[in-house]
Protein backbone atom coordinates (compact mmCIF):
# COMPACT_ATOMS: atom_id res chain seq x y z
CA UNK A 1 0.00 0.00 0.00
CA UNK A 2 0.99 3.75 -0.66
CA UNK A 3 3.20 5.17 1.76
CA UNK A 4 4.28 8.65 2.60
CA UNK A 5 7.14 9.96 4.99
CA UNK A 6 7.98 13.81 5.46
CA UNK A 7 10.51 15.97 7.61
CA UNK A 8 8.84 18.76 9.76
CA UNK A 9 10.47 21.16 12.01
CA UNK A 10 8.28 21.26 15.40
CA UNK A 11 7.37 25.58 15.91
CA UNK A 12 6.92 27.68 18.72
CA UNK A 13 3.43 27.85 17.89
CA UNK A 14 3.15 24.29 18.43
CA UNK A 15 4.30 24.11 21.87
CA UNK A 16 2.77 24.76 25.03
CA UNK A 17 3.90 26.45 28.71
CA UNK A 18 5.11 23.18 29.55
CA UNK A 19 7.36 23.68 26.81
CA UNK A 20 6.54 20.63 24.24
CA UNK A 21 4.01 19.79 21.33
CA UNK A 22 0.47 21.18 22.38
CA UNK A 23 -1.27 17.63 21.84
CA UNK A 24 -4.29 18.29 18.83
CA UNK A 25 -1.34 20.11 17.18
CA UNK A 26 -0.16 16.50 16.00
CA UNK A 27 -3.45 15.87 14.41
CA UNK A 28 -3.02 18.87 12.61
CA UNK A 29 -0.01 17.47 11.37
CA UNK A 30 -1.21 14.00 10.69
CA UNK A 31 -3.69 15.32 8.83
CA UNK A 32 -1.30 17.24 6.99
CA UNK A 33 0.39 14.03 6.44
CA UNK A 34 -2.52 12.28 4.74
CA UNK A 35 -3.35 15.15 2.38
CA UNK A 36 0.37 14.91 1.53
CA UNK A 37 0.35 10.98 1.06
CA UNK A 38 -2.72 11.46 -1.77
CA UNK A 39 -1.48 14.33 -3.50
CA UNK A 40 1.82 12.00 -3.51
CA UNK A 41 -0.07 8.80 -4.46
CA UNK A 42 -2.36 11.11 -6.97
CA UNK A 43 -0.21 13.67 -8.59
CA UNK A 44 -2.53 16.58 -7.62
CA UNK A 45 -3.28 18.19 -4.61
CA UNK A 46 -6.13 18.12 -2.18
CA UNK A 47 -8.26 21.00 -3.40
CA UNK A 48 -7.91 19.32 -7.01
CA UNK A 49 -8.96 16.11 -5.56
CA UNK A 50 -12.63 17.78 -4.37
CA UNK A 51 -12.98 19.58 -7.45
CA UNK A 52 -11.85 16.15 -10.05
CA UNK A 53 -13.51 13.45 -7.47
CA UNK A 54 -16.90 15.61 -6.61
CA UNK A 55 -16.43 15.10 -2.65
CA UNK A 56 -16.33 17.14 0.00
CA UNK A 57 -13.16 15.77 1.75
CA UNK A 58 -12.27 12.74 3.43
CA UNK A 59 -13.90 13.47 7.08
CA UNK A 60 -12.41 11.11 10.42
CA UNK A 61 -14.07 8.56 11.41
CA UNK A 62 -12.20 7.24 14.42
CA UNK A 63 -8.48 8.31 15.22
CA UNK A 64 -6.16 7.10 18.16
CA UNK A 65 -2.52 7.84 18.98
CA UNK A 66 -0.06 7.01 21.56
CA UNK A 67 2.46 9.31 22.90
CA UNK A 68 5.76 8.03 23.83
CA UNK A 69 8.22 10.91 24.03
CA UNK A 70 7.42 14.44 23.69
CA UNK A 71 9.09 16.79 21.54
CA UNK A 72 9.73 20.32 21.81
CA UNK A 73 9.93 23.49 19.03
CA UNK A 74 13.54 23.53 17.10
CA UNK A 75 13.21 19.70 16.76
CA UNK A 76 12.99 18.35 13.48
CA UNK A 77 10.52 15.14 13.10
CA UNK A 78 9.40 12.78 10.28
CA UNK A 79 5.96 11.51 9.89
CA UNK A 80 6.08 8.26 8.02
CA UNK A 81 2.21 7.59 6.60
CA UNK A 82 0.93 5.00 5.14
CA UNK A 83 -2.58 3.35 3.75
CA UNK A 84 -3.26 0.69 6.66
CA UNK A 85 -6.10 -0.40 4.81
CA UNK A 86 -9.00 0.34 1.87
CA UNK A 87 -12.33 -0.52 1.98
CA UNK A 88 -15.39 0.69 -0.22
CA UNK A 89 -15.90 4.12 0.53
CA UNK A 90 -13.37 4.16 3.84
CA UNK A 91 -9.51 3.69 4.56
CA UNK A 92 -7.31 3.49 7.38
CA UNK A 93 -3.92 5.42 7.54
CA UNK A 94 -1.26 4.63 10.05
CA UNK A 95 1.55 7.50 11.21
CA UNK A 96 4.46 7.39 13.22
CA UNK A 97 5.99 10.57 14.10
CA UNK A 98 10.03 9.90 14.68
CA UNK A 99 12.26 12.00 16.25
CA UNK A 100 15.94 13.30 14.77
CA UNK A 101 17.43 9.96 16.70
CA UNK A 102 14.88 7.86 15.30
CA UNK A 103 13.33 6.99 17.94
CA UNK A 104 9.24 6.59 18.00
CA UNK A 105 7.64 9.71 19.32
CA UNK A 106 3.84 8.86 18.67
CA UNK A 107 2.25 6.08 16.72
CA UNK A 108 -1.42 7.03 15.14
CA UNK A 109 -4.36 5.47 13.25
CA UNK A 110 -6.89 6.88 11.73
CA UNK A 111 -10.17 5.72 9.58
CA UNK A 112 -11.56 7.95 7.04
CA UNK A 113 -14.82 8.32 4.89
CA UNK A 114 -14.59 9.34 1.57
CA UNK A 115 -17.51 11.81 1.64
CA UNK A 116 -19.92 13.82 -0.87
CA UNK A 117 -22.96 15.76 -0.04
CA UNK A 118 -25.97 14.31 0.16
CA UNK A 119 -27.60 14.37 -3.43
CA UNK A 120 -31.31 15.53 -2.20
CA UNK A 121 -30.25 16.76 0.95
CA UNK A 122 -28.62 19.76 1.60
CA UNK A 123 -26.30 19.74 4.19
CA UNK A 124 -25.89 16.42 4.67
CA UNK A 125 -22.44 14.29 4.12
CA UNK A 126 -22.69 10.44 3.17
CA UNK A 127 -20.23 8.12 2.47
CA UNK A 128 -19.53 7.56 -1.50
CA UNK A 129 -17.50 4.58 -3.40
CA UNK A 130 -14.00 5.58 -2.98
CA UNK A 131 -13.03 5.78 -7.31
CA UNK A 132 -11.27 2.52 -9.10
CA UNK A 133 -8.42 5.14 -9.91
CA UNK A 134 -7.86 6.48 -6.02
CA UNK A 135 -8.10 2.67 -4.95
CA UNK A 136 -5.49 1.72 -7.25
CA UNK A 137 -3.11 4.40 -6.78
CA UNK A 138 -3.11 4.00 -2.92
CA UNK A 139 -3.02 0.39 -3.28
CA UNK A 140 0.33 0.67 -4.96
CA UNK A 141 3.26 0.24 -3.47
CA UNK A 142 5.29 3.22 -3.28
CA UNK B 1 -15.90 9.80 39.95
CA UNK B 2 -15.74 13.32 39.13
CA UNK B 3 -17.62 14.86 36.34
CA UNK B 4 -18.08 18.23 34.21
CA UNK B 5 -20.23 19.60 31.82
CA UNK B 6 -20.19 22.62 29.60
CA UNK B 7 -21.65 24.41 26.62
CA UNK B 8 -19.38 25.27 23.81
CA UNK B 9 -19.69 27.58 20.66
CA UNK B 10 -18.88 26.04 17.55
CA UNK B 11 -16.87 28.76 15.94
CA UNK B 12 -16.23 29.93 11.83
CA UNK B 13 -12.39 29.11 12.69
CA UNK B 14 -12.70 25.92 14.41
CA UNK B 15 -14.13 24.58 10.82
CA UNK B 16 -12.87 23.99 7.76
CA UNK B 17 -13.06 24.45 3.71
CA UNK B 18 -16.08 21.30 4.30
CA UNK B 19 -17.66 23.57 6.55
CA UNK B 20 -17.72 21.11 9.20
CA UNK B 21 -15.24 21.21 12.69
CA UNK B 22 -11.33 20.84 11.63
CA UNK B 23 -11.10 17.82 13.68
CA UNK B 24 -8.16 18.35 15.49
CA UNK B 25 -9.78 21.35 16.87
CA UNK B 26 -11.94 18.82 18.82
CA UNK B 27 -9.15 18.05 20.96
CA UNK B 28 -8.17 21.53 21.87
CA UNK B 29 -11.72 21.47 23.15
CA UNK B 30 -11.65 18.31 24.85
CA UNK B 31 -8.13 19.59 26.74
CA UNK B 32 -9.62 22.80 27.47
CA UNK B 33 -12.64 20.61 29.13
CA UNK B 34 -10.36 18.24 31.01
CA UNK B 35 -9.20 22.05 32.59
CA UNK B 36 -12.02 22.86 33.48
CA UNK B 37 -12.77 19.56 35.22
CA UNK B 38 -9.70 19.83 37.14
CA UNK B 39 -10.55 23.78 38.10
CA UNK B 40 -13.96 22.42 38.94
CA UNK B 41 -12.70 19.78 40.87
CA UNK B 42 -10.01 21.68 42.77
CA UNK B 43 -11.11 25.12 43.24
CA UNK B 44 -8.38 26.51 41.69
CA UNK B 45 -7.19 27.25 37.40
CA UNK B 46 -4.58 25.32 36.15
CA UNK B 47 -1.78 27.84 36.95
CA UNK B 48 -2.11 28.01 40.16
CA UNK B 49 -2.79 23.92 40.24
CA UNK B 50 1.11 23.50 38.36
CA UNK B 51 2.17 26.10 41.18
CA UNK B 52 0.88 24.40 44.20
CA UNK B 53 1.91 21.02 43.23
CA UNK B 54 5.46 22.00 41.35
CA UNK B 55 3.86 19.57 37.90
CA UNK B 56 4.34 20.79 34.37
CA UNK B 57 0.74 19.48 33.30
CA UNK B 58 -0.34 16.59 32.41
CA UNK B 59 0.74 15.15 29.13
CA UNK B 60 -1.51 12.72 26.83
CA UNK B 61 -0.18 9.13 27.42
CA UNK B 62 -3.04 8.24 25.08
CA UNK B 63 -6.18 9.53 23.48
CA UNK B 64 -8.58 7.90 20.70
CA UNK B 65 -12.23 9.62 19.36
CA UNK B 66 -15.22 8.28 17.74
CA UNK B 67 -17.11 10.85 15.14
CA UNK B 68 -20.73 10.09 14.63
CA UNK B 69 -21.32 13.23 13.14
CA UNK B 70 -20.25 16.63 12.26
CA UNK B 71 -20.76 20.18 13.84
CA UNK B 72 -20.56 23.05 12.03
CA UNK B 73 -20.18 27.18 12.95
CA UNK B 74 -23.04 28.72 15.00
CA UNK B 75 -23.84 25.19 16.57
CA UNK B 76 -23.83 24.74 20.22
CA UNK B 77 -22.61 22.18 21.75
CA UNK B 78 -21.86 20.44 24.80
CA UNK B 79 -18.85 18.36 25.91
CA UNK B 80 -19.72 15.96 28.93
CA UNK B 81 -16.28 15.04 30.95
CA UNK B 82 -15.98 12.62 33.66
CA UNK B 83 -13.17 11.17 35.57
CA UNK B 84 -12.85 7.28 33.97
CA UNK B 85 -10.18 6.27 36.28
CA UNK B 86 -7.56 6.86 38.59
CA UNK B 87 -3.97 5.37 39.09
CA UNK B 88 -0.85 6.64 41.47
CA UNK B 89 0.67 8.55 38.64
CA UNK B 90 -1.86 8.63 35.78
CA UNK B 91 -5.45 9.19 35.54
CA UNK B 92 -8.27 9.06 32.50
CA UNK B 93 -10.74 11.29 30.98
CA UNK B 94 -14.21 10.49 29.35
CA UNK B 95 -15.56 12.73 26.88
CA UNK B 96 -18.88 12.78 25.30
CA UNK B 97 -19.95 15.77 22.83
CA UNK B 98 -23.62 16.19 22.68
CA UNK B 99 -25.56 18.73 20.10
CA UNK B 100 -28.31 20.47 20.72
CA UNK B 101 -30.76 17.89 19.88
CA UNK B 102 -29.03 15.49 22.48
CA UNK B 103 -27.21 13.41 19.81
CA UNK B 104 -23.64 12.28 21.01
CA UNK B 105 -21.53 13.46 18.21
CA UNK B 106 -17.86 12.34 19.53
CA UNK B 107 -17.10 9.70 22.30
CA UNK B 108 -13.22 10.17 23.28
CA UNK B 109 -11.19 9.21 25.88
CA UNK B 110 -8.10 9.90 27.18
CA UNK B 111 -5.01 9.09 29.51
CA UNK B 112 -2.91 11.09 30.62
CA UNK B 113 0.20 11.45 33.43
CA UNK B 114 0.60 13.40 36.30
CA UNK B 115 4.06 14.65 35.64
CA UNK B 116 7.12 17.22 36.61
CA UNK B 117 10.67 18.06 36.35
CA UNK B 118 12.85 15.09 36.44
CA UNK B 119 14.84 17.11 40.22
CA UNK B 120 18.51 16.22 38.57
CA UNK B 121 18.07 15.31 34.96
CA UNK B 122 16.76 18.76 33.25
CA UNK B 123 14.48 18.58 30.27
CA UNK B 124 13.16 15.28 31.19
CA UNK B 125 9.90 15.24 32.61
CA UNK B 126 9.15 12.31 34.70
CA UNK B 127 5.37 10.92 36.02
CA UNK B 128 4.76 11.87 39.70
CA UNK B 129 2.21 10.18 42.27
CA UNK B 130 -0.89 12.20 42.56
CA UNK B 131 -1.09 14.10 45.49
CA UNK B 132 -4.03 12.78 47.72
CA UNK B 133 -5.73 15.96 48.21
CA UNK B 134 -6.27 15.83 44.63
CA UNK B 135 -7.11 11.92 44.43
CA UNK B 136 -9.74 12.74 46.88
CA UNK B 137 -11.50 15.57 45.11
CA UNK B 138 -11.18 13.83 41.59
CA UNK B 139 -12.66 10.80 43.13
CA UNK B 140 -15.34 12.20 44.73
CA UNK B 141 -18.45 11.99 42.90
CA UNK B 142 -19.96 15.98 41.88
CA UNK C 1 -22.64 51.95 16.34
CA UNK C 2 -23.28 48.43 18.21
CA UNK C 3 -21.13 47.15 20.79
CA UNK C 4 -20.75 43.75 22.07
CA UNK C 5 -18.94 42.46 25.06
CA UNK C 6 -17.92 38.99 26.14
CA UNK C 7 -15.29 37.35 29.01
CA UNK C 8 -13.17 34.95 28.03
CA UNK C 9 -11.06 32.04 29.32
CA UNK C 10 -7.31 32.01 28.14
CA UNK C 11 -6.67 28.28 28.00
CA UNK C 12 -3.72 26.12 27.94
CA UNK C 13 -3.69 25.73 24.18
CA UNK C 14 -3.53 29.48 23.70
CA UNK C 15 -0.41 29.28 25.26
CA UNK C 16 3.08 29.32 24.01
CA UNK C 17 6.25 27.88 26.12
CA UNK C 18 6.90 31.76 27.37
CA UNK C 19 3.39 30.61 29.29
CA UNK C 20 1.75 33.54 27.52
CA UNK C 21 -1.28 33.89 24.89
CA UNK C 22 0.52 32.99 21.68
CA UNK C 23 -0.55 36.02 19.87
CA UNK C 24 -1.73 34.45 16.59
CA UNK C 25 -4.42 33.20 18.99
CA UNK C 26 -5.95 36.68 20.37
CA UNK C 27 -6.61 37.15 16.61
CA UNK C 28 -8.91 34.11 16.28
CA UNK C 29 -10.61 35.37 19.60
CA UNK C 30 -11.46 38.52 17.88
CA UNK C 31 -12.58 37.31 15.03
CA UNK C 32 -15.16 34.81 17.11
CA UNK C 33 -16.00 38.38 18.82
CA UNK C 34 -16.90 40.06 15.07
CA UNK C 35 -18.80 37.04 14.68
CA UNK C 36 -20.47 36.84 18.03
CA UNK C 37 -21.21 40.92 17.98
CA UNK C 38 -23.00 40.12 14.18
CA UNK C 39 -24.67 37.32 15.96
CA UNK C 40 -25.73 39.32 19.03
CA UNK C 41 -26.94 42.22 16.40
CA UNK C 42 -28.88 40.53 13.78
CA UNK C 43 -30.38 37.65 16.14
CA UNK C 44 -29.08 34.90 14.20
CA UNK C 45 -25.58 33.03 14.02
CA UNK C 46 -22.85 33.55 11.27
CA UNK C 47 -24.15 29.93 9.42
CA UNK C 48 -27.21 31.71 9.25
CA UNK C 49 -26.23 35.49 8.23
CA UNK C 50 -24.13 33.73 5.11
CA UNK C 51 -27.13 31.61 4.35
CA UNK C 52 -29.91 34.39 4.41
CA UNK C 53 -27.57 37.17 2.48
CA UNK C 54 -25.87 34.61 0.19
CA UNK C 55 -22.25 35.83 1.14
CA UNK C 56 -19.43 33.65 1.82
CA UNK C 57 -18.33 35.60 4.86
CA UNK C 58 -16.63 39.08 5.38
CA UNK C 59 -12.98 38.34 4.76
CA UNK C 60 -10.44 40.52 6.53
CA UNK C 61 -8.60 42.87 4.37
CA UNK C 62 -6.36 45.17 7.19
CA UNK C 63 -5.86 44.56 10.78
CA UNK C 64 -3.76 45.64 13.58
CA UNK C 65 -2.88 45.10 17.06
CA UNK C 66 -0.83 46.63 19.98
CA UNK C 67 -0.12 44.27 22.49
CA UNK C 68 0.31 46.12 26.39
CA UNK C 69 0.71 43.93 28.56
CA UNK C 70 0.34 39.18 28.16
CA UNK C 71 -2.08 37.20 29.31
CA UNK C 72 -1.77 33.67 30.86
CA UNK C 73 -3.35 30.83 31.31
CA UNK C 74 -6.60 30.53 33.67
CA UNK C 75 -6.95 34.45 33.58
CA UNK C 76 -10.66 35.88 32.66
CA UNK C 77 -10.66 38.54 30.10
CA UNK C 78 -13.08 40.68 28.49
CA UNK C 79 -13.24 41.36 24.98
CA UNK C 80 -15.16 44.92 24.03
CA UNK C 81 -16.02 45.42 20.74
CA UNK C 82 -17.29 47.80 18.10
CA UNK C 83 -18.43 48.76 14.74
CA UNK C 84 -15.82 52.05 13.91
CA UNK C 85 -17.31 52.62 10.74
CA UNK C 86 -19.57 51.19 7.78
CA UNK C 87 -19.16 51.57 4.10
CA UNK C 88 -20.72 50.58 1.38
CA UNK C 89 -19.00 46.92 1.02
CA UNK C 90 -16.89 47.35 3.83
CA UNK C 91 -16.80 47.89 7.98
CA UNK C 92 -14.22 48.52 10.51
CA UNK C 93 -14.53 46.97 14.29
CA UNK C 94 -12.35 47.74 16.88
CA UNK C 95 -11.49 45.38 19.72
CA UNK C 96 -10.02 45.91 23.10
CA UNK C 97 -8.66 43.17 25.57
CA UNK C 98 -9.68 43.87 29.21
CA UNK C 99 -7.97 42.18 32.25
CA UNK C 100 -9.79 41.18 35.07
CA UNK C 101 -8.23 44.63 36.99
CA UNK C 102 -9.56 46.42 33.98
CA UNK C 103 -6.02 47.24 32.28
CA UNK C 104 -6.21 47.23 28.47
CA UNK C 105 -4.11 44.13 27.46
CA UNK C 106 -4.32 44.55 23.85
CA UNK C 107 -6.38 47.18 21.64
CA UNK C 108 -6.75 45.67 17.85
CA UNK C 109 -8.74 47.04 14.68
CA UNK C 110 -10.05 45.58 11.93
CA UNK C 111 -11.42 46.57 8.16
CA UNK C 112 -13.24 43.61 6.42
CA UNK C 113 -15.18 43.06 3.46
CA UNK C 114 -18.97 42.18 3.04
CA UNK C 115 -17.87 39.08 0.04
CA UNK C 116 -19.60 36.82 -2.24
CA UNK C 117 -18.75 34.77 -5.03
CA UNK C 118 -18.23 36.41 -8.13
CA UNK C 119 -21.37 35.86 -10.55
CA UNK C 120 -19.53 34.49 -13.46
CA UNK C 121 -16.31 34.18 -12.54
CA UNK C 122 -15.66 30.70 -10.09
CA UNK C 123 -13.49 30.79 -7.07
CA UNK C 124 -13.34 34.41 -7.19
CA UNK C 125 -14.40 36.37 -4.57
CA UNK C 126 -15.64 40.34 -4.78
CA UNK C 127 -17.27 42.91 -2.52
CA UNK C 128 -20.75 43.59 -2.76
CA UNK C 129 -23.08 45.63 -0.38
CA UNK C 130 -24.06 46.21 2.72
CA UNK C 131 -27.97 44.41 3.29
CA UNK C 132 -29.54 47.45 4.37
CA UNK C 133 -31.04 45.37 7.22
CA UNK C 134 -27.72 44.89 8.47
CA UNK C 135 -26.45 48.00 8.27
CA UNK C 136 -29.07 49.41 10.67
CA UNK C 137 -28.61 46.89 13.05
CA UNK C 138 -25.04 47.61 13.14
CA UNK C 139 -25.60 51.30 13.11
CA UNK C 140 -28.08 51.29 16.04
CA UNK C 141 -26.65 51.71 19.56
CA UNK C 142 -26.27 48.62 22.04
CA UNK D 1 19.82 44.14 7.57
CA UNK D 2 19.59 40.06 7.46
CA UNK D 3 16.12 38.55 5.16
CA UNK D 4 15.12 34.88 4.65
CA UNK D 5 12.22 33.66 2.43
CA UNK D 6 10.28 30.46 2.35
CA UNK D 7 7.94 28.11 0.64
CA UNK D 8 5.04 27.17 2.36
CA UNK D 9 2.18 24.81 1.48
CA UNK D 10 -1.35 25.98 2.72
CA UNK D 11 -2.95 23.37 4.33
CA UNK D 12 -6.38 22.34 4.70
CA UNK D 13 -6.42 23.05 8.85
CA UNK D 14 -5.51 26.14 7.50
CA UNK D 15 -8.52 27.37 5.73
CA UNK D 16 -11.92 28.10 6.88
CA UNK D 17 -15.30 27.31 5.21
CA UNK D 18 -14.81 30.02 2.99
CA UNK D 19 -12.10 27.52 1.25
CA UNK D 20 -9.12 30.23 2.06
CA UNK D 21 -6.74 30.78 4.70
CA UNK D 22 -8.20 31.49 8.01
CA UNK D 23 -6.41 34.45 8.72
CA UNK D 24 -4.81 34.58 12.56
CA UNK D 25 -3.29 31.40 10.64
CA UNK D 26 -1.30 34.00 8.76
CA UNK D 27 0.12 35.19 11.83
CA UNK D 28 1.37 31.95 12.97
CA UNK D 29 3.21 31.76 9.25
CA UNK D 30 4.85 35.19 9.88
CA UNK D 31 5.95 33.87 13.32
CA UNK D 32 7.25 30.56 12.41
CA UNK D 33 9.01 32.91 9.37
CA UNK D 34 10.43 34.99 12.56
CA UNK D 35 11.62 32.42 13.94
CA UNK D 36 13.07 30.54 11.06
CA UNK D 37 14.84 34.23 10.09
CA UNK D 38 16.79 34.42 13.32
CA UNK D 39 18.00 30.32 13.11
CA UNK D 40 19.07 31.10 9.49
CA UNK D 41 20.96 34.31 10.80
CA UNK D 42 22.75 32.53 14.13
CA UNK D 43 23.09 29.63 13.09
CA UNK D 44 20.92 27.84 15.70
CA UNK D 45 17.44 26.99 16.68
CA UNK D 46 14.78 29.23 18.91
CA UNK D 47 14.99 26.54 21.70
CA UNK D 48 18.81 27.05 21.90
CA UNK D 49 18.59 31.09 21.25
CA UNK D 50 16.91 31.19 24.53
CA UNK D 51 19.07 28.88 26.31
CA UNK D 52 22.22 30.58 25.47
CA UNK D 53 20.72 34.14 25.63
CA UNK D 54 18.90 33.54 28.90
CA UNK D 55 15.23 34.80 27.39
CA UNK D 56 12.02 33.96 27.14
CA UNK D 57 11.22 35.06 23.83
CA UNK D 58 10.46 37.86 21.77
CA UNK D 59 6.54 38.56 22.61
CA UNK D 60 4.89 40.72 20.12
CA UNK D 61 4.48 44.62 20.53
CA UNK D 62 2.83 45.64 17.34
CA UNK D 63 1.81 43.90 14.36
CA UNK D 64 -0.22 45.00 11.52
CA UNK D 65 -1.16 43.02 7.77
CA UNK D 66 -2.98 44.04 4.39
CA UNK D 67 -4.55 41.53 2.87
CA UNK D 68 -5.08 41.90 -0.35
CA UNK D 69 -5.74 38.34 -2.28
CA UNK D 70 -6.68 35.33 -0.21
CA UNK D 71 -4.83 32.08 -0.75
CA UNK D 72 -6.43 28.35 -0.73
CA UNK D 73 -5.37 24.92 0.48
CA UNK D 74 -3.52 23.61 -2.32
CA UNK D 75 -1.29 26.84 -3.02
CA UNK D 76 2.07 26.69 -2.66
CA UNK D 77 3.29 30.53 -1.68
CA UNK D 78 6.49 31.98 -0.48
CA UNK D 79 7.00 34.31 2.61
CA UNK D 80 9.75 36.67 2.56
CA UNK D 81 11.10 38.35 5.98
CA UNK D 82 13.19 40.93 6.65
CA UNK D 83 14.79 42.82 9.30
CA UNK D 84 13.05 46.76 9.13
CA UNK D 85 14.49 48.14 12.05
CA UNK D 86 17.24 47.33 14.92
CA UNK D 87 16.58 49.02 18.20
CA UNK D 88 17.89 48.66 21.77
CA UNK D 89 15.72 46.01 22.50
CA UNK D 90 13.79 45.86 19.93
CA UNK D 91 13.58 45.04 16.44
CA UNK D 92 10.87 44.91 13.61
CA UNK D 93 10.51 42.41 11.16
CA UNK D 94 8.56 43.44 7.50
CA UNK D 95 6.33 39.82 5.56
CA UNK D 96 5.39 39.76 2.23
CA UNK D 97 2.98 36.41 1.17
CA UNK D 98 3.61 36.11 -2.35
CA UNK D 99 1.75 33.26 -4.85
CA UNK D 100 2.89 31.19 -7.17
CA UNK D 101 2.41 33.51 -9.83
CA UNK D 102 4.52 36.50 -7.99
CA UNK D 103 2.04 38.21 -6.97
CA UNK D 104 1.93 39.82 -3.06
CA UNK D 105 -1.28 38.30 -1.32
CA UNK D 106 0.19 40.00 1.98
CA UNK D 107 2.18 42.27 3.62
CA UNK D 108 2.65 42.63 7.58
CA UNK D 109 5.04 43.88 10.01
CA UNK D 110 5.70 43.22 13.52
CA UNK D 111 7.86 45.05 16.14
CA UNK D 112 8.65 42.87 19.31
CA UNK D 113 10.85 42.85 21.67
CA UNK D 114 14.25 40.58 22.97
CA UNK D 115 12.28 39.94 26.77
CA UNK D 116 13.35 38.00 29.85
CA UNK D 117 12.15 37.27 33.21
CA UNK D 118 12.40 40.01 35.90
CA UNK D 119 15.03 39.08 37.80
CA UNK D 120 13.48 40.13 41.66
CA UNK D 121 9.91 40.00 40.55
CA UNK D 122 9.00 36.26 39.36
CA UNK D 123 6.29 36.32 36.63
CA UNK D 124 6.64 39.65 34.90
CA UNK D 125 8.52 39.63 31.96
CA UNK D 126 10.71 43.28 30.81
CA UNK D 127 12.47 43.93 27.90
CA UNK D 128 16.16 43.87 27.73
CA UNK D 129 19.54 44.52 25.15
CA UNK D 130 20.15 42.29 22.44
CA UNK D 131 23.19 41.20 22.30
CA UNK D 132 25.51 42.24 20.29
CA UNK D 133 26.48 38.57 18.67
CA UNK D 134 22.73 39.10 17.30
CA UNK D 135 22.77 42.43 16.80
CA UNK D 136 25.78 41.82 14.06
CA UNK D 137 23.94 38.77 12.67
CA UNK D 138 20.92 40.30 11.61
CA UNK D 139 22.25 43.30 10.93
CA UNK D 140 24.51 42.14 8.10
CA UNK D 141 23.02 41.45 4.39
CA UNK D 142 22.01 38.17 3.90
Amino acid sequence: MFAFSRPLSIEWGDCDPAGIVYYPRYFAMFDSSTAALFAAALGYNKFEMLRRHNIIGFPMVETGAKFFTPSRYGETVTIESRIAFLKRSSFGVAHALRRADGATAIEAQETRVWAAHHPEQPGRIIGVEIPEEVRQKLGAAS
